[in-house]
């Protein structure tokens, strides 16, 4: 399945900066970084309760927000891009 | 039909950052902010073209990047949240 993961960290202290930066870690783990704070993960249902358990552990839950989308089978025909798109095709060939 | 607005916009330049707010208050015109730069959307197929367009004339194609990800009609219950949720329900009663 096909999950969007976004988020807003509050980066005003020390902690909210180093919070980002353990998120965007732990989100690179299971997909691809498509902008800033939005990410694109190819994961099953134990995968993605996983990656949510860590960024349960990481949140400061009064302060920040983390949005998950399930996008579901036909992901592909529902996403548009504009401008400068930096992400790939998680299903299409890696070339090395 | 349910769209989910995300993007980065370029903020170095002071045409950058009025970009940004531009992007911003139209994305308002056709929905609600629920972080930053996501914004979701309840459009039909010509309101999701014109609300395109533009944001299509707004933004500068070689340093910023607008996404666009149809939910489709169960879209609520492909969506959670986790820690402070500023989003509210658009189909929900609206007390005033």
């Amino acid at each position: 399945m096909y999950v969007l993961v976004t988020y807003d960290i509050n980066t005003e202290s020390t902690a909210g900066r180093r919070r980002l930066r353990q998120v965007a870690k732990v989100c690179l783990d299971y997909g691809q970084r498509v902008q800033n704070s939005v990410f694109e993960c190819s994961v099953d249902e134990g995968q993605f309760r996983l990656l949510k358990h860590k960024l349960e552990k990481i949140i400061d839950d009064e302060v920040d927000n983390l949005r998950f989308y399930r996008l579901g089978k036909n992901y592909k025909s529902s996403i548009e891009t504009m401008g400068q798109d930096r992400s790939y095709d998680v299903e299409g060939p890696m070339i090395i």
